[in-house]
């Protein structure tokens, strides 16, 4: 790795106790990736990402910042990086996926609280991750009361603008959300100093959109009977589409496609025949949390969809681009995001519809609904899903799970007994 | 107790599991509050109220569904009883605040799920509870994610209509709650076939300022150096405000107050001189938890104020009664509502504001930040909460508790040395 350490103290970073974590990491990855057989050539470049998370991209933002740029760091796949891009700021991902954050987010919340947000809570007052520190604002929203109440703690060190999510999807709400829009890019032009024009909003729309597209096509592969790449691969890709230059990784995740054309022709799987085709739904996984896919894909499955907010929620459904009027281009953002089906909405029975779909679309052969500890949106919600997928004679197994490892062995075990089981069926 | 199994049997009450409940709270309420010296002798009316829990209110609510009239159960302070009684109907208060309801709830709910929510499900769902089977339709809110997505699994059972509460308070959140009341009216209209016309909103605006009034001038004895009515005894009064007839209970704590006020005149109080007076804030107490109240008030304390929503949250600030224009009532409904400063919004600084001027009002020598488990909202709020009165100079003690016993004697332990640290001051 190239020698960061000045970028990092310049940063205002804990270079003592970061350099904890950037230990721990290499093994984790090594571990959980590099350990794979016959992984596509083109993953080399996520690799490098992930050897240099925080060094090759944290520069770049700092670069742009040199330049005036601003960064905005999101914690929800609701709030619209288009708005972000369309005012030449730059838009990234800051949700906490590991274990080594949540203590310092325990110093100032519940214990009760989801590992993600106190992961990023601890992140950021830790002083632990670069792109927590090069954030110049944050941007928070109310979806959901553990980081609805975050912000307020977070909102003393660095400056929050939070959007307020409506709790249903009744005509009236989403045109709150259309007004909640216009109040944001009010505030990122205003940060800013950059207009968002309907051109540049245009485009932004357009390169968002290039980025779903590209996500889509590597999904379609794992519709394939041939798996020619592994869940836990896509994850990663997944991931790294939250902070990663939005141009950049339309473009390499397209190259991968092309590999992955040329696997599909000559029907190579990384998985062998048999292996147990398993969808996730629930919460997100924020990178480095590859705790349940790594455990499916040693222990007999495949995992070849997440219904997630790091899976299709994502991705799924593009932005009109045909709008050119501001106005209109908003109205085509609220359409668009207002399809997520998140847990935060009562009733939020699409998400249902959503998941019969997708394991129709990839073929599943059980489910997986994972929570996140003290989830209690998704983790309520899990009760129309089981209920739903076993009407439905789909096999499904509720996991609840934290970033710690102390849960490894028994959730080994209940999903080695699951996968078993769909393998008897 | 008169006989009202017959009653309870048409309600399709589970009799066997509700005899068990019927065995255990007077028991509890003898204990608790028989156990005191020198009540006041109007608390009899409330004696039997409680003794009378199941039976009388009830019936009284069936006799005017027979007449035609509908009730409507509701879970938050933030439902306008105003608009339910102009339309000839009646509001009842429906939280649970037993521990016997809560493995009802856990039987659907994540048990990582506040007890009120999970008593509130489960005292409807394994149907030991006649309030809960009479109400003809609930009344949910989106203020917390547990309830939010509890009504969900309650709709499956019952109608219920959601009000969207807003998650802050600029002025566009107040036009939007003004519009959810507008759709409420209109619904709960439609489902009484009833008009709420102007007068009859004037009358109910006036209905329930008077039992605003009557609580008012109840909590102002708390304000004394003697102290002529236990924290326990108004507690209990408050939790009654919830479901008994708005009018007979304005008048018969106004009857209390009368005899209170002998009692002023006379310098009684029911605590000896140098009892620790304290402040409870947080989370709702609904009946019959007693738990905290009565620890405090046999360790040497007296509560003599709840900043909570079973305390002042439920009687502070007036509708404004000069309105005579539909419109312009709701508006002054949503004036009142809004000042009501719950940890569901984001900022909720106005608590603190709340807190530190009653702590004043009731001359306080502690404050106990109570939370109810799983209670994220509070939770997180309590850190600023304990932080200001830290700051304040005020002795505060941060307690998490539920509904069970299991705790009962480390709590016993910490609030008793919390008030003895204060007598040592
Ligand atoms: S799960 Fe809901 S709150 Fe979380 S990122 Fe997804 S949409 Fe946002
Ligand atoms: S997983 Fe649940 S509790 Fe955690 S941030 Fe997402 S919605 Fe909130
Ligand atoms: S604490 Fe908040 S949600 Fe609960 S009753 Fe009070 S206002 Fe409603
Ligand atoms: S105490 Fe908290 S979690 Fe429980 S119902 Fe009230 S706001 Fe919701």
């Amino acid at each position: 790795m190239a020698d960061y350490r000045q970028m990092w103290k310049d940063l205002g970073m804990d270079l003592e106790l970061h350099d904890q974590l950037c230990e721990v990491l290499p093994t984790a990855f090594g571990d959980v990736y590099l350990s794979q057989e016959d992984r596509p050539e083109s993953m080399d470049y996520y690799n490098f990402v992930v050897s240099e998370i925080h060094g090759v991209r944290p520069a770049e933002l700092i670069e742009s910042q040199k330049k005036g740029g601003k960064v905005f760091g999101t914690f929800c796949v609701f709030v619209p990086d288009e708005i972000i891009f369309a005012a030449d700021a730059i838009a990234t991902g800051l949700c906490g996926g590991s274990q080594f954050w949540v203590p310092g987010g325990e110093k100032v919340l519940p214990t009760n609280t989801c590992p993600l947000i106190k992961a990023s809570v601890g992140a950021r007052l830790e002083k632990t991750c670069p792109f927590f520190r090069i954030a110049d604002m944050f941007v928070g929203e109310t979806t959901c009361d553990g980081k609805k109440k975050a912000w307020e703690i977070l909102a003393e060190d660095v400056p929050i603008h939070v959007m307020d999510m409506p709790q249903m999807k009744r005509q009236k709400d989403l045109d709150a959300w259309t007004n909640e829009i216009s109040i944001f890019k009010n505030k990122v032009e205003e940060f800013t100093g950059n207009e968002v024009t309907s051109e540049k909003l245009s485009q932004a729309i357009k390169l968002i959109n290039d980025k779903r597209r590209a996500l889509k096509r590597l999904y379609e592969f794992r519709k394939n009977e041939n798996l020619p790449i592994s869940g836990k691969d896509v994850l990663l890709i997944s991931q790294i589409a939250f902070y990663d230059d939005p141009t950049r990784f339309a473009s390499m995740t397209n190259k991968l496609c092309d590999e992955l054309d040329e696997r599909v022709k000559n029907n190579i799987s990384v998985f062998t025949a048999g292996t147990k085709r398993i969808m996730l739904t629930g919460t997100p996984m924020a990178i480095p949390n590859w705790k349940l896919h790594h455990i499916v894909e040693t222990s007999g499955g495949a995992v070849v969809v997440e219904e997630t907010c790091t899976g299709t929620r994502y991705f799924e459904n593009l932005v009109d681009e045909t709008k050119t009027i501001i106005d209109e281009q908003i109205e085509a953002l609220t359409d668009r995001y207002m399809k997520i089906n998140c847990a935060c909405f009562t009733p939020n029975t699409g998400r249902i519809d959503d998941i019969l779909r997708l394991a129709k679309e990839y073929n599943v052969d059980g489910i997986i609904d994972v929570n996140l500890k003290f989830c209690n949106l998704y983790d309520t919600e899990g009760y129309f899903v089981e209920r739903a997928l076993k009407e439905a004679g789909i096999p499904v197994l509720g996991i609840e799970t934290d970033y710690t490892d102390q849960d490894a062995e028994q959730l080994r075990t209940r999903v080695g007994a699951f996968i078993e089981m769909l393998s008897n069926k």
